[in-house]
């Protein structure tokens, strides 16, 4: 469409300074160069008239790299997932890494999609969050020799790299916790899912159980179904508390489970901790708001996030291809929907 | 790096099947042809034994077309623009788009690295919650004949397809409700930004006296910066509530200033509503679960962002160019949080 292509140093003629200020002005560092302002403006605006569009494109082609990230995540309207990707961006950029997102709704076909649209569009890398069933996609990824790290989920039997929670030793705390604090009916609410993530989180909880010689029903564990979370959530409570013995506590696996959940126990005015011990998997503001403040596991989003782009910024630019297979510890956060129960005894 | 390409057929011809029930699966669309399972399964695992790779370049150089959308939010981690984003993706993809998203973090130069970065990837349009100062931007794309619907935010001196909330509309009703409940010293806390939906919200807040013929001070609008919300929330509520007549009332012009104000009023122990009556734009899971549940101004999320895809994918399909610019109305959502005080007369 275009005749003949503006340069930096037609902006430059133009504006009337050298096309190295002009540069750094459109490559968004004139913080680091100190450009007035009023220069900057006016550098974009006559960037703007005369059509001048940076050719990331004719760069790329001479490196090789896009410098572009693809990150993956299993549910952007989940605030785990939005929070980690605002620090990916916020590491990539710090890397010169520009970062597109794609949600996959926890769906392995549009994972599959959203993989094959990046790849067309040649992104040096991927970042994702893996999504159930989506196993031949990381295969894919592999066979192709397509740069990527895997966050907070992975599959056990594929070696690939990932940096991910340890699920296990956090869901294992969780318990041990409720245990020592007197409880001892403890529930878990959890998807009835088979990624490597929740059979981990639920292993760790039976585990607290039988580490501490403690008996658990069967009964007391409910795995609902990630496509009908409101009203799973609710008949789980409901046959959890209207059991012969009632639990005393519950664990919820992640935070979305834990949002339905708290809400349904004030509808059913239960007071947490007094009929109800709580303890969830992940953070969010509702956790502080709450009628009594929850005692939580806070996965460490920062460090998950910050240390997946380091990985695969290190594959991108030294071509280094050390497997590199990190699990993070969640910190458990005591608050007040926990405490201890009166006449708690271990 | 490929030798010969793996075509539908190669892939059909391995797993006994027609090439039309490969293309389906490998489109994804297994469940409306009511293929089994295993057999989407074997062709999958055929597929990726075979390296095939959907060739979306070759189409879309074919069609002209890239059938991707390029969302840009200003903030992935704000829930408000996390939920739009999966509103905007699921009707999408309705309509044969994939989404790719960019979060600018309220910030211009980000939010045109993002744009040259997916215009360079051939997104066929765009749907934009522009941040503060990306004038140039929106200029840029309408001299490029780059289709784009403006979401949420809209700049009124440049003439642009939006879908936009009624921002003087929301405060305005939000203003009038706290003052026939009985409340007269009700302050605001906003953003110190040019952005023209943060200068309606605070002018419908304005006009709820005025138009009231009630007195207002102008110390009870608070503005505070964005980069510096947790203190700046802090320093207005303090001003607030230690003058000599404080503030009866509070009306937060956005989520994040909200949350952050929700939590300090928990640590003053001030009682909501006898203390302080409380409205806040935009819906979270927060004003559910808070000591007393909170009036707030839902934004239709589900109706924004599917009239901004019907409107894009309007103009792509069709080469429409009606100008069409939507506002729509916020539906207050009243709660205990701002409910009549006891004696109050209008």
């Amino acid at each position: 469409m275009s005749t003949k292509k503006t340069s930096l140093k037609d902006i430059a003629q133009k504006a009337g300074v050298s096309t190295a200020l002009v540069s750094y002005v459109l490559n968004g560092k004139e913080k680091e160069s100190r450009v007035g302002q009023e220069i900057a403006i006016k550098i974009r605006q006559i960037a703007a008239e005369l059509n001048y569009q940076p050719n990331h494109l004719a760069k790329s082609l001479r490196s090789g790299k896009t410098h572009t990230i693809g990150l993956i995540i299993a549910d952007i309207s989940n605030p785990f997932f939005a929070n980690i990707a605002r620090v990916v961006e916020d590491e990539a950029k710090h890397n010169g890494y520009t970062v597109i997102i794609g949600s996959s709704d926890e769906n392995a076909d549009k994972s599959r999609d959203l993989l094959d649209v990046l790849i067309n569009r040649q992104v040096d890398g991927f970042i994702i969050v893996s999504s159930e069933h989506s196993e031949l996609q990381i295969h894919y990824l592999k066979d192709k020799n397509i740069p990527f790290v895997l966050l907070d989920r992975y599959f056990p039997e594929i070696q690939t790299d990932f940096v991910s929670t340890d699920h296990y030793q956090a869901s294992y705390e969780a318990g041990v916790h409720l245990i020592k604090n007197g409880y001892r009916r403890i529930g878990m609410i959890a998807y009835d899912s088979q990624m490597f993530h929740m059979q981990e989180r639920i292993r760790g909880y039976l585990d607290s159980f039988e580490n501490n010689k403690l008996e658990s029903k069967k009964s007391w564990l409910k795995q609902i179904r990630i496509t009908n979370i409101e009203n799973g959530v609710k008949e789980a409570i409901d046959e959890l508390m209207n059991a012969n013995e009632p639990v005393d506590s519950l664990l919820f696996a992640t935070y979305s489970l834990a949002i339905n959940g708290l809400k349904y126990i004030n509808e059913l005015k239960l007071r947490v901790p007094a009929d109800l011990g709580i303890v969830s998997f992940g953070q969010a503001e509702v956790f502080e708001l709450y009628q009594c403040p929850i005692t939580y596991l806070k996965q460490p989003i920062v460090l998950l996030g910050k240390t997946a782009v380091e990985l695969l910024v290190k594959k991108l630019k030294d071509n280094v291809n050390e497997p590199a297979q990190i699990l993070m510890k969640a910190e458990l956060i005591e608050r007040a929907s926990s405490e201890s129960k009166p006449n708690s005894s271990i």
